[in-house]
């Protein structure tokens, strides 16, 4: 069965191992005449692109995009449009040892379960290189969103224990430091953290946030294809994300009804909320205000402190893992949840415009 | 665009209003062969059924399900199995007064910002009686599941501050007592919490979990189609749920790779874990171990407070609901998320079943 | 797996068994803002009715649906239609016989070769009471696309060695001559070779046709979901029919390229063609004209001669077939195809919606 | 929306136009354990591969395909399967003229209606080059059939006038003789009339059939999930096809029902039929019989003789088209359709794993 493709109207199909050719995706229904250059998709891609950034594998891959179709003078054409990265800078040779056992905290165990053996380099599809195919992807999705007014920022929130101060939110932030965090002091202190902890061998965990603005009331479908929903399934996919939280999130089963609910006000003319606790969803539908998602991530599984598994011939043994790996998964995983966020809420808003008459007899009129 | 339909190869298609003549669903795709019968599937409704439960809306249903097909001989077909339970008990003329303006907390907004207007008796689609399809279906997924020897088993983990003791848990408990707490101490605790809040016509919050046990290493498809992916998405397209969380949830983001990794060890001649801080899914696929999931519930919108609103004319005002609703929604969305969880591992264990070729080969051997 | 649900912006999941409880369907994605009654569907489902014309089985069946959920003081609501009709006239006596044997050209030996066992009363989910869901579902796509000015229109175009002159086309007499043809005398003609037929015992195949008019150009998507693909797929869904053809047909492969090909002009104004061969479909996409398709039903399977066939037991036997049975299937089964072009074309208008920027960029702008 | 997307449990998405960078697809949902290799797919893609044959345009491509993914030791890994092909001989050149004006039988005006403007080189996604990504695929799911016993062999049965005389079925003639006939007089007539109207600056039209052998009885999904409904929506979806059948096909509606009915029975211990006219299909699910599909192709658009058609700018021309175009579709479609059939039969194979409970316990059991 079919688990690597998402979207009901955009369908994107990726593909690719960590020590394979290439990995990459295919974007089925791209409107036409969308404005887009390779330039767009490698913007995304510099962002998850590894040996670049204290915070990243030492592994350096340019992860240089080709595009193979769906464009034409410049434009979508409506038909698909195909994206690949070649691997370059594989090292087959340390990965050998991992073959024999299963590291703890990946999906070494659970591959062979299912599919009797597995691509042991890397990682294979399980490697965090599988992100590229949904990079690429949420790259075009994101040009078309703001070309509809919609803007999806996802940044880090925090790691281990230092938390980035939303007051001083800043964009150009989070697209310049190693952190991808907001704040530039959070940034530094963040940066000692995970350097002591690496030095003990061990590795950090943290908290990616995204915020989805100016997304029109009304996108979301009732009971399954809820936003919130899609949204949840869309990070939840991505390898090491543990919780993810609407709104004020988990903090809302404490809470009594008068402290949670938003008071509706009119503010310049328009229907608003006085708060957004809900995350600006209500019955899994966008209400018009900010929507945000949080999602929170495991830290690193492959530590270079010893570690205590099972080979495949069923011994116990210790092993320490060798190779190159982040100390941190978030920097680099921000621009996934941007990704998975943008593509749920453009296909959602593809779904919405079929749902009254007058829409479609507006649309079937011209 | 269809947001009612649920599941690739089990296909649970919803429907109903909490005022209309009728709610239920079909489920497509049972495999033939099930010994299935009316009360099998009354027996999760009654565990979800208004009117009989002191935290529970005082609204008498008695929920009771027609099966209209897929049943021969008291088996499934493999044919399409219709479930219908028909509304009883609307009062209409309650309902009158919010048809002018938009409950804080509630979909009326969103879905008037989408469709133009809405059903607005009880909450129209948005109620809470829409989980009776979800619940009927859930019941079948359970069923079959259990044949196969996994089971699913959702319970209250904490009302408000009042926290389940899960060293007592006790599936009787959870079953029998108004809370669906597994715990009868918490439970006595709770009910007074509640019953204090309501007093002060305010609602609580809560959380609700599901321990998946006895599944097979192996269920869950890579990338999108990951087991703990489609389980948030699920489990958050349940009504008030704003945070999901698998295994340790939040706690991962402030943890190392050191505390946080799961040793594999030798167990009774298996591949097993030390511990379980990954909530049984490494990678996106069930490891052998239990599947631990958790989902935080707002408070009842509805609240019986004055509480600040825009009407239909896009004045603000202040309100009083009345009406009849729940002081707290989770003791009878314990078993929605039961069924959630039952509908998507039996979903992902039918994907499972052509993940290799010695096992297709098997099966059409015989 | 699922095989009961069509369509994937409107998604009509249908169930129900010739002599189970009830049949119908669900109709997930209407828009919202239709005006909708009991009385639209009924006139179709009438269409289809059994017992109440000549070339019918004598069982009764009024057929008569219940709305139970998505419409609201006289419109749908965006939410899902679930609509049933009860069987009233079953008589499982007749039936109890051809459980012991597979009757020739019927589906009993495939769903006990599928299932192993089979609801054998009236054919159980393969009978031809199964289109009830279909047609219910076809009248509320058709009135859709009537307010969109597409019109949907099918009929007998041959019974047996009969032929309808299609230039005496007449709506009225497709609606109310036994035959469904749109041409009385053909009508008065093939009456009288299907009773002939009938007082040997047999039964009698025929064509139906299917003209959607007025459909823009751009309808249908490249490469696997063209118009021509999707309609093939849901036309030969239909039980009995064995070939479908677009345009010009099976007759385009004794053709030249010369002949074939519809040269384009310019009328009133408008790019147009000369002739329409192609059925109105080019590379899979509506070209402004005419939509022209072609269906051969086989004769009714169930004849009162003597066949041979084998019982369950594995012996070779020669059964006469009891019961009511229709002499020819493609009278009722007019309104069936049409149901499935409605839905097949709304479908695909949905899907085109979003082909572009500019007309994303205009939906969200209002 | 999507259209280039095939499958429900095997899902192939295909990319690419005829001038651009490269075509191909992605298989996802290929079971483990597969021994695959390059060497597999090129010989299916050399079957379509223009330019080295005489009723091939003269465009040489080597169509070689590059393997990008989803293979480990030469095995599938259960994991997307990415396979591309490069485009050689675009002559960018040749098509200038053509993108000025619509040619007829062609797509040109439905893509421009449908979005604004068209890729025209070379047909774009609308050419038949299209179908690499199809018999790419195609050629897996081939090999996966075989393993499982089951053959599916295309051939081309007429050209024009000229008949292949199927008592004289040879496979090898098939794969080796230019009209991709399995009689190899009648080849020899047909080369001849091709070369005839080809001087003519004519094309002409034709018929291909499949031959699905070996399947086991209870293949397909009741109501729209046909065996028959899937194989028709599947080989229609093949450009330039406007006619599919089943069995005998057209044949059927000119039929009494004791000459259409087949008469079961029992032949070397096994339930069988004596005829054959219902293709190996009753009620939608195969039977055990050799399943036979019928497609009736339009000759080549693309003609040298003059034309009449209509620019851009709205005024009606007369054209000669030049360029490389095959006289004939049906020889190099052959594999193409063959490709569709293995895919949509391997897809039902898939989802009648989960038919019965009996199938799943034994499964799940091991």
């Amino acid at each position: 069965m079919s688990g690597s493709i998402f979207g009901n109207n955009i369908k994107v199909s990726t593909f690719g191992e960590s020590h394979g050719v290439a990995l990459g995706c295919t974007v089925d229904g791209i409107p036409a005449g969308l404005s887009l250059s390779k330039e767009d998709i490698q913007a995304f891609l510099d962002r998850r692109k590894p040996g670049f950034n204290p915070l990243s594998t030492p592994r350096k891959e340019d992860d240089e995009v080709e595009i193979l179709s769906g464009i034409f003078e410049g434009k979508t054409t409506g038909t698909p449009i195909a994206l690949i990265v070649r691997n370059t800078s594989q090292e087959s040779g340390d990965y050998s040892e991992i073959a024999s056992y299963y590291r703890p905290g990946h999906a070494d165990f659970t591959f062979d379960s299912k599919y009797g053996f597995r691509d042991y380099r890397g990682g294979g599809r399980s490697s965090g290189r599988e992100t590229i195919g949904r990079v690429a992807a949420g790259a075009i999705a994101s040009k078309i969103l703001k070309s509809l007014g919609v803007s999806v920022e996802a940044y880090t929130a925090r790691i281990g224990p230092v938390k980035a101060d939303l007051s001083k939110y800043n964009r150009e932030n989070v697209l310049a430091l190693p952190t991808a965090m907001p704040d530039k002091e959070a940034n530094d202190l963040a940066l000692d953290y995970v350097a002591e902890m690496r030095a003990e061998y061990d590795s950090v965990g943290g908290v990616m946030e995204c915020r989805i603005t100016n997304l029109p009331a009304g996108i979301g479908e009732p009971v399954f294809d809820k936003l919130d929903a899609k949204l949840a399934g869309a990070v939840m996919s991505i390898g090491a994300v543990k919780a993810v939280e609407i709104g004020d999130g988990v903090m809302v089963s404490e809470r009594l009804g008068s402290e949670n609910n938003d008071a509706f006000e009119i503010k310049e003319g328009k229907i608003s909320k006085k708060t957004n606790h809900s995350g600006g969803i209500l019955g899994g539908i966008s209400d018009g205000s900010v929507i945000t998602v949080r999602a929170h991530v495991k830290p690193t599984p492959s530590i270079f402190k010893e570690q205590h598994t099972v080979n495949k011939s069923g011994e116990e043994i210790d092993i320490k893992i060798k190779g190159r790996h982040d100390p941190i998964i978030v920097p680099r995983a921000v621009v996934v949840m941007e990704s998975m966020c943008a593509l749920t809420v453009l296909d959602l808003m593809i779904c919405n415009m079929s749902s009254t008459m007058e829409g479609m007899q507006n649309f079937y009129k011209s």
